[in-house]
């Protein structure tokens, strides 16, 4: 007989004859004649109560089980005398999968540090915390590919390794073919030329909006800088959209729609999973993500914000004056104190910006765009492209890039170029948004970080 | 006026009074006083047309608009007296967005080689084979995460960057921040130790099946193999379901409800796109991807595979005999001649497979399947895991594979292990099946290869 999800049992419309139940025990407790069986198979965060009499064969099983066993059990679906439960499994079969030795387990029933669970991120996602975890996460993804379907955008896979450097946006790690400590130069290692982990898919996705009209990629991005903070790993996901015939207010508009089905959608989907983490986590999570529902974001020009920052009745870090790049305590000043919403910050000084960025008519701002939002500071950031040709090479030489490097992104501007505009979302900061987890290494299955490379 | 996809427009309910359309020019023919436009804007492989009188204005821009030129027409859509289109557009106004040199513009309308067109990669999804191939490759990523997510598969990204080489499954590519020829040892390298590309994330997705039950990957993965041919890429993407509480049987079930889900996804959802490849790039399309639909896979031992391979009326390259690797000669004979289907050959002799491969009672053979299909080949590979601590660890000593290289691995069969199955398929084995293309090179966005590094 197929074993029915514990999710599934627990949302059953009436009892049943015959169920068969498999999971990991969370707990057993012995009475006199009878014990129950807390179980739990990870398709939800709920766990389903085995009560199980004690015959014969019941009793040698239950000698060998313990907490983080896993087991079958065969019986009924039944009503539960006991509250906060309607089913339970009325067990007529018990049988071990397989033992957790009670002295070396390490997820004995008890709160455990985030510190202590990443060293053991192959067994975390038995706890309560990281199944949430990993299931949001899952349903996260799952609700962007819905969202960007549904608008008729296509996903493209831009490639993970290449060979330019994007827009410099970070440090790279090289990929080679080549021995450790190998002099021969890069004509021989297997590309036949150097060879990077892309830091974002912005160029070739270019491409393919100026093909197809509007597409997105979802994929990894890698960064090779070398620090340790709550906020960076080596390699992370991302989402990058990029619409053709549009300019920075239709890409503000896209963003603002995207950060606000992704939260409708995860308080829908997920209220067992969030609920957790309103609880035990964020005690400002439900308040934090109805805000970004409630009024639509804040649009404010750079040259605005450096002048609401200059005036602002506080010592920032770093001194404020226009040119200068935001830091986090400006950002999380303009959301967080400010204007108590996410803002978007638009049209920045062109010397801060990539060569790619529309110049705007004043000739120092560019059209790029942040979405600043509270606790997380830049969740996004983007741009209207620079589509005519002559500006991106003026830009180019400008910032010293060679023109040879870029031949086909030129291309698109050579050939039937037209307006178009992007952004990027890092996928993780999103998910730190939704569950109010404030380390991104404990949003991530096995994260990547300086001197930890683990399972 | 937000500009109406063209997909959108040719699928109208009835005529709209005004209407804005943007998009690349495929051709201009010019008549007296007015000239036809069909412009295309990646939405679908349809074109629509729109016909421009020859005001002042509309005749200075027609003069800058040649094939692939980028435009805005505005205009009414009117029902068309032209067979073969319900709705044209009658442009009131016609504006250049991007002109397209004649004399150097790479995509004249005519028929261009795969060869020709891999080398403009950047731009060949403009065209309606690349472009029909990209909506195609579109539609079946999302298929795959509705197929799963339907089921309640938990999406979990497994790392790229990995300490530990999964399987042997294959050359792997070198991830490091030290400069090329640096001769610092590698606990001085950004990870502390050796680090790599991932070829499969198998061993990390079991972990979050004894977990969450139900899962799957799909990622890129990476194979440093030095082969040129037209299924070898260096980069490619992969999904890898894995199940708790399932056995080979259930692998294979899974693996053929998939198959043909994906198949019948495709053919309801892109059938203009379908039809380019089934009438220009492969005849037998139709009929090959309506077989796979019509009746069960054969599932066949593999020591009758032998069998019947050895009482076959045809010479092979490779002999047959008992205990070696099926070659693709072999493959194809099976599913193409023999069972004219797609074959699940299971239950391999344990020699030639990967070390976590469930034993089976005969001490000879593992609970491993492929899945060939007619003109791919393997599609789809998997196998019940070895689920007996015991069992593993005799496999591993056998293999020569060092205990502590996989600790991790080793503590899941610890600590409530359980019966457990999964596979891998490449999406563009898939993606070849689905729309008969034989190059691998020519169902990828920028393909990766040796010593081949563009875009």
């Amino acid at each position: 007989m197929k074993r029915t999800k514990i999710k599934a049992a627990l949302a059953a419309t009436g009892p049943m004859d015959e169920i068969v139940i498999k999971g990991w025990v969370r707990t057993k407790r012995d009475s006199k004649g009878f014990s129950f069986l807390e179980l739990n198979d990870g398709s939800g965060l709920l766990n389903i109560q085995a009560v199980v009499d004690h015959t014969p064969e019941i009793e040698a099983a239950l000698a060998r089980i313990g907490t983080g066993a896993s087991v079958c059990v065969t019986g009924a679906l039944v009503e539960s005398p006991g509250k906060g439960q309607k089913w339970e499994i009325r067990g007529r079969g018990l049988e071990v999968l397989g033992e957790a030795d009670q002295e070396t387990f390490p997820l004995q029933k008890k709160r455990h540090s985030d510190e202590f669970l990443r060293t053991i991120a192959h067994l975390r996602p038995r706890t309560n915390k990281y199944g949430a975890m990993f299931r949001i996460r899952s349903e996260l993804a799952q609700a962007i590919h819905k969202f960007f379907a549904d608008k008729g955008f296509f996903y493209i896979h831009t490639p993970i390794i290449t060979g330019s450097d994007c827009e410099g946006a970070g440090e790279m790690f090289r990929v080679t073919s080549l021995e450790p400590g190998s002099t021969e130069s890069a004509d021989k290692d297997f590309f036949g030329k150097p060879a990077q982990l892309t830091v974002s898919g912005q160029l070739s996705a270019e491409m393919f909006a100026l093909s197809l009209g509007d597409v997105y990629t979802f994929g990894p991005t890698f960064r090779a800088e070398n620090s340790n903070t709550p906020r960076h790993v080596a390699e992370f996901w991302m989402i990058e959209p990029e619409m053709a015939f549009a300019d920075l207010a239709d890409n503000m508009d896209l963003g603002e729609e995207m950060i606000k089905y992704l939260v409708t959608h995860i308080l829908d989907n997920c209220p067992d999973d969030v609920d957790l983490f309103a609880k035990w986590v964020d005690k400002d999570l439900m308040p934090t993500l109805e805000n970004i529902l409630k009024e639509p974001f804040k649009r404010l020009p750079y040259t605005e914000a450096i002048d609401i920052l200059k005036n602002a009745k506080k010592e920032f870090e770093y001194p404020v004056e226009w040119g200068m790049d935001l830091q986090t305590e400006h950002e999380r000043f303009l959301c967080e104190e400010q204007f108590k919403k996410p803002v978007y910050v638009h049209d920045y000084p062109k010397v801060i910006k990539p060569f790619y960025m529309r110049l705007n008519d004043d000739g120092r701002t560019v059209a790029a765009m942040d979405c600043l939002v509270p606790r997380i500071g830049e969740l996004i950031g983007g741009s209207q492209r620079e589509e005519r040709l002559d500006m991106l090479l003026a830009r180019m030489q400008e910032m010293r890039l060679h023109e040879e490097d870029y031949w086909w992104y030129l291309d698109s501007r050579r050939f039937g170029t037209a307006p178009h505009a992007g952004f990027g979302m890092g996928f993780e900061r999103m998910l730190m948004l939704v569950t109010g987890v404030a380390n991104i290494r404990d949003v991530m299955p096995f994260p990547r970080t300086p001197n930890s490379l683990e399972f």
